[in-house]
């Protein structure tokens, strides 16, 4: 079932994305394709997969929730142009592709970056201008700017601490922030235009914060394990670029057992629903700490 | 007049954007210490008073707008930082201070940036959060959201052009994205917030257009004739930089010649108000003209 609903709400992201930034023939043309090139550089999609799903869970006609999930798609896409930037990461590779700057140059890159970040604001500006829902929809904003916000804050961090020695504390606040924010921003926007109770959506910010540990120690773990050629980034050089990871910090072992932990809290919150179905998200949970690529 | 309005309007906005962002002791602390240093480097506040303003036309509580106003100034700060960045302008002084990446490094003054333009989204959710007047907020998050992604894209024009041999249309194009489009957000919101009719908000529209071209035209008169001191930057090298400025493209006289009837435009436009008090933005129009700062 994951699956087959993975795809589904890809394609349905990957046509909504495609139907926004429409490149004509002017001036700008070059900026627009720089957004897009990104954007379509095949990503997972996992975090508008959980704007959907979240809405899904509560009710039927959950494409409504597509303007919001494509929005944050556009927000995950700058923030990745930006790390990768050379003043950042300097990362020349990014799912097997030539990264941003390295096929537009860095102005153009970070100018690309800008417009995704302002454009998915355009995206959510727009829905908002059909009243239905109202309040549901500007909850969901202020979760989208709140969570970007931190996002920002925990990659400042992730560069703060960069070639330092870190105590654990500190590698989970910055995870939290840098990959978390914007799952937990995922799930609970999508709930939130569901109509979940406070309490679901609490459970379910829990849940999302769980996955996001676990996405990372799995990236982190990959990073270090995985396949170059299946991940399309070089492989094994965290330690030396000075990168703190849970592998760097706490060690290949220790990682992955703090990895089956982290997925098996998020399947124990999961469990306490019983009004709604929560298969997909217990599949995913799996899938995060399973996955090669 | 002009000069009372702008001390009272700034100073509600120097104190209100004070308010927003504050610097706690944490790992974050050194992004938010970037935020605040070049949103308190100095600025004139000519966008944020134009919101303001915009609103005081249509109703006297004009405070209402100052949450849009702040935002609107923390956008042009982005803007600003990332302008000035290495890859892009490479400015060393800004308002004569070092500018944001000088100071903190290039790696944080990107991520100021970026967090500047989405604090600025949070600072409209929240503001979203309290309904009364909703329909036009929205719409003022609208105008805010578009017009920002025109600037964004009149910089990409601006780094494409460089260098480049240019017509007037491709430099009129430039500067209607690059600088215009703020300034027409600033007063058109302000005036959708006051509640205006559509034909108010179009002729301000239309006025702020102007007022946006004179602003860019007497910026790169000064850049050629100004005095470095008082405009705390390098004078007269933006030709050995192969900046495309309205100097450069046209020529000192004409350049003064077109200041002259484009402000006498905006004028022209003010005068068919009959209903609201101008003499603010007619002062202003002049004041752009005359400045030597």
């Amino acid at each position: 079932m994951l699956k087959e609903r993975m795809q589904e709400y890809a394609e349905l992201v990957n046509k909504a994305l495609d139907s926004y930034i429409i490149v004509e023939e002017k001036a700008e043309k070059k900026l627009l394709e720089a957004m897009k090139y990104s954007l379509e550089a095949g990503g997972k999609r996992i975090r508008p997969m959980l704007v959907l799903e979240g809405c899904r869970l509560f009710r039927k006609d959950f494409e409504k929730a597509l303007p919001f999930a494509c929005a944050l798609e556009m927000v995950h896409t700058f923030s990745l142009i930006h790390d990768d930037l050379p003043a950042i990461d300097n990362d020349d590779l990014r799912r097997g592709k030539p990264t941003n700057h390295k096929v537009f140059g860095e102005s153009t890159a970070i100018l690309a970056g800008d417009g995704l970040l302002d454009f998915a604001y355009t995206v959510i500006a727009k829905e908002l201008q059909n009243l239905e829902d109202i309040e549901r929809k500007i909850k969901a904003f202020e979760i989208f700017s709140t969570c970007t916000f931190q996002m920002i804050q925990g990659e400042f961090v992730d560069i703060s601490l960069e070639g330092k020695q870190i105590r654990s504390e500190e590698l989970y606040h910055m995870h939290d922030y840098k990959t978390a924010a914007l799952l937990k921003a995922a799930l609970t926007m999508g709930a939130v235009l569901g109509g979940a109770s406070s309490e679901e959506i609490e459970q379910l910010e829990e849940y999302a914060e769980k996955i996001g540990l676990a996405f990372q120690i799995k990236d982190d773990i990959l990073s270090f394990t995985g396949d170059e050629k299946t991940l399309g980034k070089p492989i094994g050089n965290d330690k030396e670029r000075g990168k703190n990871t849970f592998v760097t910090v706490l060690g290949l072992e220790k990682a992955k057992k703090i990895l089956e932990e982290t997925v098996q809290n998020a399947l124990k919150i999961l469990s306490k629903f019983t009004d709604i179905d929560t298969v997909f998200l217990k599949e995913l949970a799996v899938f995060i700490k399973e996955r090669n690529f």
